[in-house]
């Protein structure tokens, strides 16, 4: 039996081991993974392997992965197409480079490529893509940063929920991979100025060069002290409302926060702090249990609006524009490993200093 | 110093005590209260005191009560002008029936009738109220009522804040007040099917009463499973979206489900029942910390809009509709007590089987 390699998370734990070459089926190709990068999703699915099992089965997902088999993770990958399964047009010839959501539309209904025992993700040297979801990589755009496609198409999803007005002010909470691609989606949407906030020296130096205008330091000054000084001035000053006299300070346009941290107590912090009417897009994933108290979402008719993935559209457009330099990808790829590296890169993710995004190149 | 008698909230006790009568200020009137309703969040305010307090502070609210002074509380009331204070129009003549938001307006800020030291609320003989925010109770319109007209906005403004689509299929959780008061405004607002859910069966009675189209008792049913029943049958079928082959059961009217509970556990379950898309209006209120699985809703992309109040067009505009008979408020009316009777009632109130709206009298 054809083998290949593979980062594999067994037992609960991340291994190099060969494991059998997948085979393409109806409406799919067979691709060999060029480059893919490490989510932060991956980290938590590894860490909470558990909690994220039992989680999906409450949500009533039909499908979720058993930890007692294998699993191959990554889901942020650029491929190019080796071969074709059966009942395939080949409309992208052997050779072609491609992106695709990763996710499989068999005739069944679809299923995740990555959190799954079945569908081996980009941390391996082959994959199964469905063709149907193919879209080929423009000449000239690089390999790796096709590979951000993924990660960026969140933060594009994650605007597009959002539903902005045009006087609405954004703040992004934490500038990991998800708040950047949020902060590079807002810009992309002309919502400004976008202020941003992370602990992180390196991220902070990441969240401009993405097009934040405003960033944060949590240490030095309230995040919603420097949303409240850029929120007070209106894009269009006709539309700012009468302020009562009573009211200390000028009129703010409304707020909406990109929650990208994910951990618990984030929220809290939140919905105590936003101002009357805010929304709250929550786009970092947290696996574990939260407290909120609802009477402070209530006392300000706070609206919380949870975003996950992307459209085959947001997905498509996403690649065209970082072809184009409309989404910028070069600041946030910041290493490269093979397979063998993928245990260390997982440790290394979680110091912010040194790492945004770091491509697993399987066949290095 | 002329006194008047109430039930006051002291030392997080209900007493009746005498007190001093109020004063009306600029822009005040004098008026007798002839009805008031006892809420929900009357009971909750005085179990969960220092909670209410110190979440109320957390929130940013300028003006918090104080435990250690007196409170009396009673934001659901009709009332009769008695005197007018300097600075009034005196457009409502002695004699005339109002009903108002629980607020005062005065030039330096809002202010809370009921939850307040200064302001004394409903469970007393007399109240002060801003001329500005006056309603005039119709002729034919019983005072008790157009007591109801503050707790019946609160459902008609949870409608509104849901922004229902013709094609939204609501589930209301919880038949206490908070959850008629729904009921009778997804009615108005032409929302059907209504599907409604209490473990009591006299809440369950109230609902069909005001307006549910399907009750359940979560004992038998899961309310979802009625619910998805229900919400099967599209208002116009033509817009219907295709069901892939492989997805079981027809397709389903998008869900808005309306919290009326508001105690812990429920947001959760709710979260992890919803279908996909799912938008939670939390009507209830939550004193306690609650937990959540963020998780649950990134995974299903939910929306939970918390709400609060009325505007002062809503309060208007319900006042005219329990007028025309358009909001049902006669099944809701079961109990009537004096200042004395409060803190008994507050213990029967506990008890779903016996009460609904148990209104106070001061004059008794």
């Amino acid at each position: 039996m054809e083998t290949m390699r593979a980062a594999v998370m067994r037992d609960r734990k991340l291994v190099v081991a060969d494991v059998p070459m997948p085979q393409p089926g109806p409406g799919e190709v067979l691709v060999r993974t060029l480059a893919c990068g490490i989510c932060g999703s991956d980290l938590h699915a590894l860490k909470f392997a558990d909690q994220f099992v039992a989680t999906a089965k409450r949500a009533g997902n039909p499908r979720v992965m058993d930890l007692g088999r294998d699993v191959i993770m990554g889901h942020e990958f650029c491929a190019e197409v080796v071969d074709h399964g059966p009942q395939t047009t080949r409309a992208f010839k052997t050779g072609t480079r491609v992106c695709s959501r990763p996710v499989l539309m068999p005739p069944t209904g679809p299923q995740s490529i990555g959190y799954s025992n079945d569908n081996p993700g980009g941390y391996a040297q082959y994959m199964r893509l469905s063709e149907a979801l193919l879209l080929e990589v423009p000449n000239g755009l690089a390999t790796d940063h096709a590979a951000l496609t993924e990660p960026m198409a969140v933060g594009v999803h994650a605007v597009a929920k959002a539903r902005l007005e045009p006087d609405d002010a954004p703040l992004v909470i934490g500038c990991g991979p998800v708040g950047l691609a949020v902060i590079a989606a807002l810009r992309l949407a002309g919502a400004r100025p976008i202020v941003a906030a992370d602990f992180s020296k390196r991220r902070r130096e990441l969240a401009g060069a993405v097009g934040a205008d405003i960033v944060v330091d949590p240490t030095q000054t309230l995040p919603w002290q420097s949303w409240r000084e850029a929120a007070a001035v209106w894009s269009d000053p006709a539309r700012a409302p009468q302020q009562p006299a009573w009211m200390p300070g000028p009129p703010l346009r409304p707020a909406v926060v990109f929650e990208c941290v994910g951990v618990p107590g984030v929220l809290d912090q939140l919905m105590a702090a936003a101002p009357r009417g805010s929304r709250i897009v929550v786009v970092g994933v947290c696996m574990e249990a939260d407290t909120i108290y609802p009477m402070l979402g209530i006392t300000k008719e706070l609206n919380l609006q949870f975003v996950l993935g992307y459209t085959q559209d947001e997905f498509a457009a996403t690649l065209g524009h970082i072809a184009q330099g409309a989404i910028p990808t070069t600041p946030l790829i910041t290493g490269h490993v093979g397979v063998g590296g993928v245990a260390q890169a997982f440790d290394e993710l979680g110091s912010p200093e040194r790492h945004a995004k770091i491509l697993v190149h399987p066949e290095r």
